[in-house]
């Protein structure tokens, strides 16, 4: 295993200090470690807590600042926070407009959201959820009922975010969230594994010119394992199973190249080129761009291709400022 | 070579085409792909023309916009691009008020936008050239006579650019950058090579156990090949080369743990926090921080450490708004 660590066990914890330490304009780091949250909190606001394992980075903790998340929870990589993370969280955040809970669709993110919202009762006011499961390769997966969370998991938490900081309340901010999910699709392609510090080893193996398509970001199975295709091929098949699985077909889209960890700018910029010349033929117009690591794997290889339907509020809500480690523009 | 690309001989071409494509609003491509420039240039500042091999991303392009680069031009990868490209983007550019040339110190590139400026002849006015070279790890390499100039030219970049949005005249841009690239040191390790597109195999070879200490941003060697370190005894090192290398210790650094395309942010926040805890240590304040893939190397997995010596007039230059691909704040 080659990683820039120091223990294995250490990993998270220190990243995470770094982080803080590298952002501390924006963002502070909870009790031991438990979360992070906004240095600068918007009052009054309905407040966005979201998290899950680590090894995704940005997502979530890049995410938080303003217009975008409140506070994140970090699990272990690969592993949910624990409920008593969620609810410190929530706690500090003091939610008097709501709280609303970004979760993505796997099954220990959904159970220890689902915990903590029962273990504080009516201790922190009105609490909603939004459920995100974008990726539309495989219907159930090795951590999950139901397709995965990937990185349209930014989108939901982008739009949200602005309308919560633009005043909606928690019911609109559901309500958004909720539609925003429902118009987006992703499915990536790995070219190598992702390795997790505590294995230390390949979490699949995957020969020379073999990729997995339809990875999850965990480095579950896609839909098929196929030899190596060319960029243009991956995009094809992508996008057409993007865009099939809509009812209709989008007009216009968000279109997001996410790189999944080791694969250079250079490769994703060519796969942006390929994915939206497809779209383009397909009569669907690309109205939005955002190309770069945003939901990783690790140091997975490969990327993924996400697309969310616009209409005209999604994209108003998507110019909204944003200042966050991750994603910023607008301030 | 598993990388996500079509034919190899156009690896450059379609990935320019998708940046200039998912950052319509920035930029624009010249003739040919032979320029980047900014899409709303503004009137009568310094012009700063930069350029240099691909596979840097984003470094140059990825810089091209207000408050940095008016112009990049990129070469294939690895390779210089032409005095002819250079040339066609400074007359593009039309610089009244003076061209300065941004030019990493590799014989290629040198001997090119030297030839430039020569076949301009009086075709352009006043031009003048800040040579980064911020590599303190050899003092000769396999392109360069001379020290190398790394990620360190993103801090030229930054504080030039921002001057020339002020107004500063072409002799204080010139100034300023040979300031900025004399108060600046960078190093880096590989933890696996960089494979160029064209050559199909790693460009140098490295055992399992092993990391190159000092490696250049193709690939060259370094100070030395040893066992892998851990994050603290990396950064340790690196520190030290960089500290040892002022005559005066600095007071206040900017710190940039730039990643070399293959590692992931988790890893590229670890290192950070082991680098500037050393950095503290040694009594150096760490006042300004970036942390993320800027000046890369293709797929090579590692990171590089920059310090700049900051003063006043260079924290208030970092601090000035930004709006590029690669880099954007404030705007």
């Amino acid at each position: 295993m080659k990683k820039i660590v120091n223990a294995v066990d250490d990993v998270l914890t220190e990243s995470l200090q770094g982080f803080v330490a590298a952002h501390s304009d924006l963002v502070v780091l909870g009790r031991d470690g438990k979360f992070v949250r906004r240095r600068d909190p918007t009052p009054g606001k309905v407040q966005l807590l979201s998290g899950g394992g680590s090894g995704h980075e940005p997502l979530h903790a890049g995410f938080v600042g303003l217009g975008m998340l409140d506070a994140a929870c970090p699990g272990q990589v690969f592993t949910s926070p624990t409920p008593d993370q969620m609810l410190e969280a929530a706690k500090t955040l003091a939610p008097e407009a709501g709280l609303l809970l970004v979760v993505k669709n796997y099954e220990g993110d959904v159970m220890n959201f689902e915990m903590a919202v029962e273990m504080a009762g009516d201790l922190l006011g009105p609490v909603a959820t939004v459920l995100t499961d974008d990726d539309v390769a495989v219907e159930t997966s090795t951590f999950s009922t139901g397709r995965r969370g990937v990185a349209g998991t930014l989108v939901v938490e982008k739009l949200v975010g602005a309308a919560a900081e633009e005043g909606a309340d928690l019911a609109a901010c559901q309500t958004l969230g909720t539609r925003v999910n429902a118009a987006t699709r992703s499915m990536g392609v790995a070219l190598t594994s992702c390795t997790v510090p505590a294995a230390g080893r390949p979490t699949f193996e995957l020969g020379e010119a073999e990729m997995e398509l339809g990875v999850g970001i965990h480095g579950e199975p896609g839909r098929r394992r196929v030899p190596l295709m060319s960029a243009d091929a991956m995009a094809e098949e992508m996008i057409a199973a993007l865009l099939s699985d809509y009812a209709d077909r989008p007009d216009e889209v968000l279109l997001l190249v996410n790189g999944f960890g080791a694969t250079p700018l250079m490769e994703l910029y060519l796969l942006y080129k390929a994915a939206a010349d497809r779209l383009t033929a397909s009569g669907v117009k690309v109205a939005r761009s955002l190309v770069g690591n945003y939901v990783t794997s690790l140091d997975m290889a490969g990327a993924s291709l996400t697309i969310t339907a616009l209409d005209e509020g999604f994209a108003r809500l998507w110019d909204r400022p944003v200042h966050t480690a991750g994603l910023r523009w607008g301030c």
